[in-house]
């Protein structure tokens, strides 16, 4: 049933890599608050803030083959990203395919299950965002799939979307809507960094978002 | 049906700073073993020790409003605290906010919730403990409370209660009750010196708590 | 219902130690990807990696009074392992307990529970493997056991088993296998050292483990 | 450092029986959206709908000696209110207890904690809202509390509070309320019939709620 | 950002029939073992076992708005399909809307979050799968969408997709693959009543599936 | 590295049969409260109480080949016990196998994973005390072990152990301690019946047991 496609559009490297730049939060709300894996996806360690087109695998619960296989289709700045088809905390990845991956360009790992050599992998600085960390081994024994749709982490994710994460987790956009959620969030830091000054001066959100009439109007009470 | 309630009572700066010296695990032993937070709250980074007066929010899932208009009420010292109305893990609290909330004093942010801009509040040292970390956006459509008594994690809190935080968790002080716990924290502290010492030398905490007569009394054998 | 038995078996410290260099992955796997604990067992600093004599303890949800006994069964180089009897995340042990182990020789502790002062025990560099850190106090008013067969995380535990414990989490050697894993372990190091020369060349897994034909004739289909 | 407060305040017994009648959706909507217990808390069987005065119990992790301590305190159509002072599963109450309980008067035990007898309670018809189903046993040997102040499940809880729980789970409503909170539910009660036979009748809730220029007006658009 | 959408496709009334009295395993199973919602997702009564098409609904925390805009899509068979954009477990439905669905031929509603009036539920033999019996009721503040794609409890599911749901779980199947889903799923069944017969009679499946020769070459010992 | 051992030790059927009339509670307090499996593990059906000796299974996730293995060494009144190696919910278990099971004597399965086909094993009335209800298929592909020693769900037990069953949980008993902890169970039920008389009659447990001097001298106030 394992199929692997070979060929997935990626969106513009400097799309990617500005879109890196803006970070989880920014690049999220930008998008309409969509694309968020869950928060149980936490990074192995703090720091790391990339951008990467997506090289999805589904792949069994306790088997990682399918990395060895994904690990061929990766171009330079890829993100791998695996959803087991059912709740795993294996260690499915650990300095060996950190070491391979890292070789053919790959940024990243994003995994709804176990990483694995994590003191390596932090050494080597190949971030991981993981469900669970945990030596517990895996076998190869069946074939799942390469660069199909998947959920990962509760979000839909096609190969070629492009995966944005940092300390604060994971958001995936849609490889089409990519530029239009660049701008927006671009232009959101930009607005951002007014208001930073402003209420750094001790200027209340109350005043400087106008929201003491639509509380008032909302009820809201002061006693 | 939002409430603010804008005038509190707050104990004495001094009480609050000499409890944050104490430490969670002392001042929770010297009030009789309780106030303690669940344990699912956890600091977003290591080494911030604080206490303050809590500013407490009730807000419901998923909607941050509250948060700026308890940042209006904050005075020098105060801690935000802030439990919704379910269980949810959405990223009420970013770097903007913490921008306002510090530029009014406020000493950091205790949230069964979510929390996003991780790094961003690393660096400007301002702690936070919460269940998640979540850039996943919230709206600003239905108030809620502030300084209303809540349940945050496990715990009830009332608006100037005491808030002591560390690498250990989170634990309440009834303002009441501050200066008594605060006595018997530093009577337990002047304690452990020198148990500490009898223990570092070697002296084992069954001679030295005279357990020995009381094991065996409730049938413990050795074999 | 109490017992304590004094007299265990221990492993030679030079497996013991050439264990701990291995670390979990590298055992576990060695051993035929058996004994791990589960993932939620977390260290609560990064980098400790150590190895050593398990003196187990079964104690009651809330009641630490058997660590005080385990303490005095202590030999140098061994670890302490305690399971609650059912759930529980109280914070059985902390700064002066790991002042009076560490004084005993004792390199560490792994517990199906809660830990607390893990700002201290940072500081004295005495690593802990837990379930949880919470400041909850404990009660002493119960007898457990000391040495007897425990179930730790989901893994079966003696007195005397090999303790591996590093960032990947916890992982048991029984005694009477530890050679063998030993033996084992380190032919897995020095085959991992020239493969990781080889990926880190761009040279696939698919290649270097032969897999493509098996992937074949499991019925993997590249599109 | 245990207390037995033997003289609460209870709310009219007729209240009591008509919240028990409106059941706990209602009754909770009625009093504004609050006094859920958590969601964790549930029937060990179908179709129980009670309501009574709180008598509440603080234990610790995994001893059950005060429910003895707290039947004696129990009046004709009081509810048993136990929350153990950390997070446990065992099983603190069985048929003998429910014997006992159910002798004085008792309607029932809600529980954040464990319940044991499942069968023998079902036969009684004695309802329990508990976390968990278990048989693990608890011990007599730490003194709690009854009658204090409580949170259980994430509600606080005063003794002689109203407690509505059934197949939808357990509300909390305080003793002052209750009056108001009645005329609320029943009056609640009285309009949704009508719309009931409206909504059968293939009736719209956006029409019947007017909600359609209010969604436009939020910018609900139809494709 | 809330859209509806109002023309959905939908499979043959009879394919979903079918489908429906094949049950979620057989029909799991039959489109190679994928489809399945998480088993987090438990009917709040045993033993109704339905089809239909999905009318999918994506709704902000603690929001229930949209499901009141989703009734007027459904038509005769269709099954609603909520997914909250955040983890939520508020009590979202309750018998007023599910009288209004069945007046609108709704068959059963799959929640990943809660739902209430549960007694009501089950004696009206409105079926509902769900994450959560809660009566934490919910706002409508904030526009979410209806027909759009979205993931339910792991699965990723569009408009007119046919939702299978019995007393093993919930199961999606691809409007486009349901015919030939069906036919495997049917002829699976055929065969299955040829094996349980011989099963019955005391044939082992080792036999039955001459799974011997397979486990030999795996290297399983018999000692 | 699979493994079957084909003969195990059993205890008499006479002392199986009455461990099954004694119940879980009783049986657990009678072993001196141990022995008890998580309480995650639940009946799919209530009623069923059962006792019979363990056939023990130890398989990879998501894999049920073992349970066709484990059927072949099942001996009249014998009970399958499946721990997989790690954290899985997959279905591994359901009505074909469940016919297989029964037709050589099996009186139930206890699996620390997912079972299906639920609705038929209830009207088999063949018992099943699980994780999880899961239609997620299993693939056999990876060879695991029977009969030799698992931990399930917290309990190490090894084959031949007796296992206990009810609405309460799981329990088990080493095979060496039957009698006694059957004798144990006895007397336990002959006590218990004189004191529900006397509590069903009002009096206090307080008294029965003579508990009000242990509570006053352990500090115990009445207020």
């Amino acid at each position: 049933m394992g199929i692997v496609v070979q060929t997935i559009e990626r969106a513009e490297p400097d799309v990617i890599d500005r879109l890196a730049a803006a970070g989880v939060a920014t690049v999220h709300e930008a998008q309409g608050r969509k694309g968020m894996l869950a928060s149980h996806m936490r990074p192995i360690y703090a720091g790391a803030q990339i951008a990467g087109s997506a090289v999805t695998i589904s792949a069994p619960p306790g088997d990682n083959w399918m990395l060895h296989v994904a690990i061929e289709q990766i171009r330079e700045g890829d993100i791998l990203v695996l959803a087991p088809t059912s709740p795993c905390d294996n260690g499915y990845f650990g300095d060996l395919l950190a070491t391979s991956a890292k070789a053919r360009g790959c940024r990243g790992l994003v995994i709804d299950a176990g990483v694995r050599d994590v003191r390596d992998l932090t050494q080597m600085q190949f971030p991981v965002w993981s469900k669970a960390v945990s030596a517990q081994g895996t076998v190869k024994e069946t074939p799942g799939s390469v660069n199909v749709p998947i959920v990962c982490a509760g979000a839909h994710i096609e190969a070629g979307d492009i995966i944005v994460a940092d300390d604060d987790g994971v958001c995936v956009v849609k490889r089409a809507e990519a530029v239009d959620v660049l701008a927006a969030a671009e232009k959101r830091m930009a607005n951002e960094e007014a208001k930073r000054k402003r209420l750094a001066a001790g200027e209340l959100g109350l005043d400087l978002y106008g929201m003491r009439p639509t509380l008032e109007a909302k009820g809201l009470k002061y006693v």
